[in-house]
């Protein structure tokens, strides 16, 4: 679409929503022409909120958790124990979790795994200031919540051995069945770990 | 996902992009982090882009296309040929007709289709500036480029009847085999179409 059918303005805007995760061009081109159309309800409220956003989201200085006040509401929030620290890899990863409504500790984001491939070192990540947090006291359970994939469990045991020394539990997410899930379609791996942890009924 | 876990400007971002046809609360989550990740490259500029489209884009008020001048870039294209209008149902089609490169004419949007059921009449479409623009003369054709569906089609009978005693030549679309299409795959009536529209080959 050249620029002679439409200003630049419109061609501009769809450029930029089709590199949100989820649209293409095409949808990217929908969803502009449903802003147009509802200008009042969405699209002046989304600018607005865009707006906002931008000019008040920080991370985190203690956590690395994105929100508009630092430090952030989760570790401002003194019903939260702070003897335990559940270590994620992305802020994704803390919101699917806070969504479980089963965490009651705080969070350290490391934002991103090792991966010696694509040139992410310990110095890329919060580890550092999570080392910190540990050697500060106070802190008697580390829960590595990382994925379950090769890079996220080379950086939980990388995390392992530099707290090691400091005198704190390091636990991790279990493997197991997902809820709902059938045995059928499960892959062998998961399957063992399920049995090998099997538990009383 | 409460208050409690993060501030009120990324629960309301989150929930506007959730508006977006093509988007849903969870991809709508992954957007709003993706934007906060990526806020020089991207959240910035389409703040910016969101501010600009909003306040700059404005509905033709000769075709009703949508643009950031009035009369739109097409109606003022002089290289267009006048004699020619190309009425479609929404602007989403307009842009469709443009990057098929095959129109040479100029369009009117309807801003919908007759549609009884969900109380769309003749006066919640752009008909009565349609006869207008047709009336004023220097029109030799209208091409009824609706969709074919039943209220595209019963909007299509409505404006050829308002247009038939004006001396213009009434056109619609050909039905037929979409090219690259698989016979096997297309309904009945489009192979009978096909078939009763055959060409020298």
């Amino acid at each position: 679409m050249g620029d002679r059918i439409c200003g630049p303005e419109i061609e501009r805007l769809i450029q930029l929503l089709a590199r949100l995760p989820g649209l293409g061009p095409r949808s990217a081109r929908r969803a502009a022409l449903h802003l147009i159309r509802k200008r009042e309800e969405l699209f002046g409220p989304l600018a607005e909120a865009m707006r906002v956003a931008r000019d008040t989201i920080v991370s985190c200085s203690v956590c690395g958790n994105v929100d508009s006040c630092d430090p952030c509401t989760i570790c401002r929030d003194e019903r939260r124990d702070p003897s335990t620290l559940i270590v994620v890899e992305t802020v994704g990863d803390l919101w699917a979790l806070e969504r479980s409504g089963a965490v009651k500790g705080r969070y350290h984001v490391l934002g991103g795994v090792l991966s010696p491939l694509d040139g992410v070192g310990p110095k890329d990540l919060n580890i550092s200031s999570l080392i910190e947090r540990v050697a500060a006291g106070g802190i008697s359970e580390v829960v590595l919540a990382v994925n379950a994939t090769v890079d996220g469990q080379t950086t939980a045991h990388y995390v392992t051995d530099l707290i090691s020394h400091l005198n704190v539990r390091t636990t991790r997410l279990a493997h197991g069945v997902p809820v709902g899930g059938e045995l059928d379609y499960l892959d062998e791996g998961t399957l063992a770990a399920a049995l090998r942890a099997r538990t009383d009924f």
